[in-house]
């Protein structure tokens, strides 16, 4: 590592030539995979950016020059240029550096959410500021082919494009894919254009433009980009981005730091908003990646360095289950569709594309369009099945309120990642969920405890015709089967049921999904001290089973345990419903609290917000000394 | 009105010509003015269709062709083709026809919500159910130029486009404005499009092409059209959705209606996805509409046909507190900048946007953006103003969350139309605010009770620095100011205060902004029946205000009573903090309820939700029937 434990921060870069440059590219691919080999994380997106990422600090100046990772979970070789090399052992674990772009830890960090196609708004917003402020500043956007399917993308260029005076440099990051491959037109145009010309050749094709109309002789690249006014319309290709009048430069190869250099140059002494699209391949330089057909190792566990495999056994886990009911049901019914944004693979649904391509659909990076495009699908006949990750759901709270619920269409949504996730960050964990689509007038949600339960509820979302329906269920490996002592007539699981006549307190736990394990041994403590402990289950959490007002009004205290937000959470939706029946016996929430947790394990973090045995214990026996029997 | 009175329903088209059919847009427009003048509603926007919606009934089998209006409020025209022409007298009035497509008015509407951009979405996903059940039926969207500044429709395009076999026509209703001009690059491309060519001009270079390829003589227009294959690539002009691979036909001139039936007669028997550019008027016809500069009656209340002025007085309303609110910000205060999206006008910023051009910024129909955006400006140094209906809000939460609340942005957003707006029907009331803007960790939100109140948070609101900030009110007029008794130290006002040593049960009437009036007015009616009411207006409603606990504590019975729904609102926002601080006394809440409302005036929804004078005592008196004083 010669090279790089010479860097400190990026004006270092300054000192070295292309030769030490690409010398440099190699040492960060080494301790890239190294490292992340180590820890897991998104080796594949960061192998496929490091001569983009060292191009970028060496033609622009960070932090002056911002530059905007979205999405951020390529933003590994930015943290190296930036001072961070030394903390890759504690890559997203607790206390460690964080797998995406983070305020706290550099001020060459500007953003931290890992929701993709923000960056170019973001950009949009700066690049105003820093005019209105006279302040002579770039500002850099890096972005993916995938991301520019995204809506928000489209509503940023827009804008970008009609400030003409304004510099903003987006680097399209074109790797033909998103998780998997990028779909659509634009997707299609991209890779025609990756194709028909080099880079070399769209240079000479604005060399001979404008040696034809008399401007230039033989110049070379340098002088042609100093050449402004005269070049703007001839070097770009007709085939992009002429609707918005957006200036363009490449295909540029991305993983040839010569060009990427120039290219760059050119931009940052353009006037004005400019794209420069590289095509890089993402997992570049290490086998492994990218002969990983899927997904190019996207993300990865801790895996062997040398051969890229996985070091530990995957157990089954939840999205596995999913898998297997939802091929089921597309065996069972015709009608059944699947929609995913761009995630086929994560969220489960691989093996329906494969087996039923026509009834399956990957509409992109594009939530909105996910959701309502369900709701076509549904308006002419299909029961469709959208399948997103939790906290991507926020993306489309509109569409699945006015689009969905509002004309009642029945639409399934299966969450994945639901409640706390961990590793990835704030911006990944899925505890928005149950406040969001309690929202919706006629939805019903579902919150699985185990794997029957989960094959159970989507079933029974499936047959469910007059509106929306959501089945929720974490991250991760299967709990052990829990079952039930008996089923109430409207589908309430009782768990453990406490003899009412019996001396002490009596409190009842109301358990959503998975945080049925923890409810039954906390239960089990509290009976050895006395207390009666009644532990159901709902199952279905919205709209609120009746049984659960009467068994509310019969014990001293209820407690609900779920993983997601407090904040409008389970344990207010029941609170309403109680208070609306006039049935007052006091009632504690035990959820996620109001804010945005660093990363760790989730172990870690269930214990950090008390959801683990010890915290839920701890607090429901401290209120139960405030607690008079009735 | 003698064509019009003979049509029972679009299939009755097929029996008139063209003479006829220009008789028949001319006694529409007619119509139109007339009844729209005498209820108010979206006057300029459905003048602007009269031709093309006759159009696309004559050449489509509505409703087996499925014609999906986006936004919907440009659908009066369709209405009146399809067997409501005589139910004008009730539109948007309590019992009457809706302003926007309702399908429980006719099986020729197939969505109902008013959000603009969502119509290419539904398409797509119809044209793939159909496409599956092997159904031979054409998908027609009707998108404003506007409405394409949104990511939505981006998204859908994207995916329309790679659904080559798909029978879907996107019909551009270019009038150059969504609710103001058209902003954007792809605006200023649309502009110099339709400056450039004429329909019949592209006509023309399309057989040129055809010609000089020698496949074709002198054709006529029909031959042309059939002539599919072929002509694919050469009529369409290059500038446009190329990148898409989308077929286009245009610009067509939207008031002349052999140019529209030829134009979509094409569309109808292409195969595949296309686009038909329609160059309209909003207002067409209409003189007092076409030289309304400001929004070619968008929208208006009462007016005299003739002359198209208001019939009844403006009163000073909430916005104009805002609008000079805002303007003496932005005096005092250079790094306040304001955005919108596309509604300068309606939300009070016209003035804003004159008097600092350079600090205002309209971002299109993009939410999403007008969010993100800002977070850029706040990074950047500025103080972001977004400017939004309440209900529009909903379209960017997840930019909310992650880009403003995650980085504790110092944004403020002023919510105007929030609570219950009425006529506009179930999907521009702003009832969600709360219980959304409330998930976001560290935001701040206000909710005046009057003008007064709106200055002093709104100026309070700026000097927030450490996170974003959200100003919310309703539509319409002033209410009277109510001034308080007094002022907690945390920011409470106290309205009423009763005599907690006297005889009787003790209420506490929380009132969220608005409902102040109503409170105050129930309190002095229990306080006859010998109840103590304390009626208290939190200003701030998140966070909650600690001296809510303790006189929650202090008293018998809480009640909370907000213009937002009841399922995670305010009423649940102080339940959750009062629980923690294991304060148990009985809390009620009046709210909005889990439905989807008609439309009807803002006062009788109030009523029918029990939200007006008699629901509120009513509740109050059922509930202290159940409480025992403490």
């Amino acid at each position: 590592m010669g090279i790089l434990s010479g860097l400190s921060s990026p004006v270092d870069l300054n000192n070295l030539g292309l030769e030490q440059l690409e010398e440099l590219a190699e040492e960060i691919r080494q301790l890239l995979v190294e490292k992340v080999s180590a820890t897991g994380g998104h080796l594949g997106p960061n192998l496929g950016v490091v001569e983009l990422t060292i191009a970028l600090h060496k033609i622009f100046t960070s932090p002056h020059d911002p530059i905007i990772f979205d999405t951020s979970h390529q933003s590994y070789v930015h943290k190296i240029l930036t001072g961070r090399a030394g903390e890759f052992d504690t890559l997203r674990q607790k206390g460690g550096i964080s797998g995406y772009t983070a305020r706290g830890e550099s001020e060459h960090d500007w953003t931290e959410s890992s929701h993709a196609s923000a960056a170019l708004s973001v950009a949009d917003g700066m690049a105003k500021a820093f005019e209105l402020s006279g302040l002579d500043r770039q500002v850099v956007a890096v972005v993916g082919d995938g991301a520019l399917t995204g809506g928000m993308c489209w509503e940023a260029l827009n804008n970008i494009a009609s400030g003409h005076d304004r510099n903003v440099v987006i680097v399209v990051n074109d790797n033909g894919r998103s998780y998997s491959p990028t779909i659509g037109g634009f997707a299609d145009n991209l890779a025609r254009l990756r194709m028909e010309r080099s880079y070399d050749e769209i240079m000479e094709h604005g060399k001979k433009t404008l040696k034809s109309m008399g401007w230039v002789g033989e110049r070379t690249f340098e002088a042609l980009a100093s050449f402004k006014e005269g070049v703007k319309s001839q070097i770009i290709p007709t085939e992009m981005f002429p609707e918005l009048g957006m200036k363009y430069v490449g295909p540029v190869k991305g993983h040839d730091l010569k060009s990427l250099l120039h290219a760059l140059t050119y931009a940052r002494d353009y006037d004005g908003p400019i794209i420069v699209h590289a095509i890089t391949e993402k997992g570049h330089g290490y086998g492994p990646a990218v002969n990983d057909v899927a997904d190019q190792m996207h993300a990865t566990g801790v895996i062997d360095p040398l051969t890229g495999e996985a070091l530990s056994q995957a157990k089954p886990d939840w999205t596995s289950v999913f898998t297997s009911a939802v091929l089921d049901a597309a065996e069972r019914r015709d009608d059944i569709v699947a929609i995913t944004a761009a995630m086929a693979g994560p969220t489960g649904l691989a093996a329906f594309a494969e087996a039923y391509p026509d009834r399956f659909f990957d509409v992109g990076i594009a939530e909105q369009h996910a959701v309502t495009s369900a709701a076509g699908l549904a308006l002419a006949g299909k029961h469709p099945v959208v399948a997103i990750y939790s906290t991507f759901l926020n993306r489309a709270f509109d569409q699945l309120l006015m689009d969905v619920g509002l004309l009642r269409l029945p639409v399934t949504f299966v969450l994945d990642r639901s409640g706390v996730t961990g590793p990835d960050g704030a911006s990944h964990n899925g505890v928005w969920d149950m406040a969001l689509t309690s929202i919706v007038p006629g939805i019903r949600v579902a919150a699985p405890r185990d794997g029957a339960q989960l094959r159970e509820l989507f079933d029974a979302a499936l047959d469910i015709t007059d509106g929306p329906s959501v089945v929720r269920y974490p991250k991760g490996a299967l709990p052990e089967e829990i079952p039930a002592l008996m089923q109430l007539a409207d589908g309430v699981d009782m768990l453990r049921y406490s003899d009412d006549a019996a001396e002490g307190l009596d409190v009842l736990l109301v358990a959503v999904g998975s945080m049925a394990g923890v409810a039954l041994t906390v239960a089990a403590a509290l009976e050895e001290e006395g207390v009666n402990v009644t532990v159901v289950d709902p199952r279905w959490i919205v709209p609120v089973a009746g049984s659960l007002v009467g068994l509310a009004d019969d014990h001293d205290l209820v407690v609900v345990i779920e993983d997601g937000i407090v904040r409008g959470g389970v344990g207010s939706l029941l609170a309403e419903v109680l208070s609306a029946a006039e049935v007052d016996t006091p009632l504690r929430r035990l959820g996620f609290p109001s804010v945005f947790p660093m990363h760790s394990s989730r172990s870690e973090l269930l214990a950090e917000v008390g959801l683990d045995h010890d915290g839920v214990l701890a607090s429901v026996r401290s209120w139960l000394e405030g607690i008079v029997k009735d």
